[in-house]
């Protein structure tokens, strides 16, 4: 047992972690606290550790100008403190060999697992095709965004995911190239609670959770 | 300031999460235990809170052996306490009027704003097509699986996220209609932390976090 904040007890953070309306203006997010983020998001899962997921974020009031536009002009995108693009690698696979290179040496992995997983992989990602790299893009990237958000809450910041964006004009401002999927628009900062609204409806358990064999439509 | 269980604390848990490589074999998850798995999980965030992810939860000796089948024999899924298939729903905008009916007969929203709110998620959906309606399934049902993890690790239990099955075979077994994408395999279950691996090696935060533009490959 041991005396902490309350606004570190995991399912407080669940619950208090809600998609910010409006953020207030003028709030600045520095380097050291985005270090302290993601040094948290890192610890996020992904298909055979490939960490198919990068950032950027974005301050310059510029760059952040063209992301409000590529947004269709949404307020919040113009008073967040950050704006981070969250980019799933279609390529991740290719740094299979690079990612696994440290358990050779350590050990951990014989020169056979090593050899044998970076065969698996490649011939994986490379037989599926690009289709099947695009939805890994996405899937491993979404793990990762959801972890950014609730460590963002804990760490005393409000976030909202947004899909509603252009992504080749994000794509073309940030200069990404084709090997990346812009997968989603996290808006981050301090939320004017003022602006808030109930949380939304959520659906009962026994709508969204079934029982050995599927009862959907 | 409260007096809680360490195991409570968040960045613990984030840390402490970590994909299973092996369950104690002959551990039951009850019923009880996974509405409270689930009731946290239902607060994971969703596009215009569509809510489209559904859970279908194997415990039967028959449809886990099926499980195992599809997921080209892996260990690990006859070992788990429950195989739990994630779903995303392609066509969750369909249930747009539904979802926020509650909000406009609580006065939250009005007739004008809901009527709004239906005409441009379904105009956004129709007119984007199925590729992206596919993508916003993987996309949310990511979001809510991670949460799954991390609420499973705070209430005691382990999991592990899977990709390595065939799609259809899962679909068949558990009769997943088309309007679904089966999104990722979880096991969950006790580990048998006898055989656990050093944690896989994560790239530093200057490797995958870019800022004011994009400095990957």
């Amino acid at each position: 047992m041991t005396t902490i904040s309350e606004s570190s007890i995991f399912s407080d953070i669940v619950k208090q972690r809600r998609s910010a309306m409006k953020f207030v203006p003028g709030v600045e997010i520095s380097d050291g606290e985005l270090e302290q983020l993601f040094s948290m998001v890192k610890y996020a899962p992904s298909a055979f550790n490939l960490q198919h997921t990068d950032y950027v974020v974005v301050r310059d009031a510029d760059l952040k100008h063209k992301m409000y536009e590529a947004a269709y002009k949404q307020y919040k995108v113009q008073t967040a403190s950050a704006v981070i693009l969250v980019l799933g690698d279609k390529h991740a696979y290719r740094n299979v060999a690079n990612l696994n290179e440290g358990m050779l040496h350590l050990g951990i992995l014989s020169k056979q697992e090593y050899d044998a997983t970076v065969s698996e992989v490649t011939g994986l990602y490379e037989s599926q095709g690009d289709s099947f790299m695009r939805d890994e893009a996405i899937r491993n990237a979404s793990l990762s965004a959801m972890l950014l958000m609730l460590v963002a809450k804990e760490q005393g910041w409000d976030t909202c995911p947004m899909i509603g964006f252009d992504p080749e004009a994000v794509r073309e401002a940030l200069q990404i190239s084709d090997s990346y999927v812009p997968v989603m628009m996290i808006t981050i900062g301090k939320e004017d609670a003022s602006k808030q609204r109930p949380r939304g409806y959520r659906k009962p358990v026994g709508e969204f959770v079934h029982f050995d064999g599927f009862r959907g439509k």
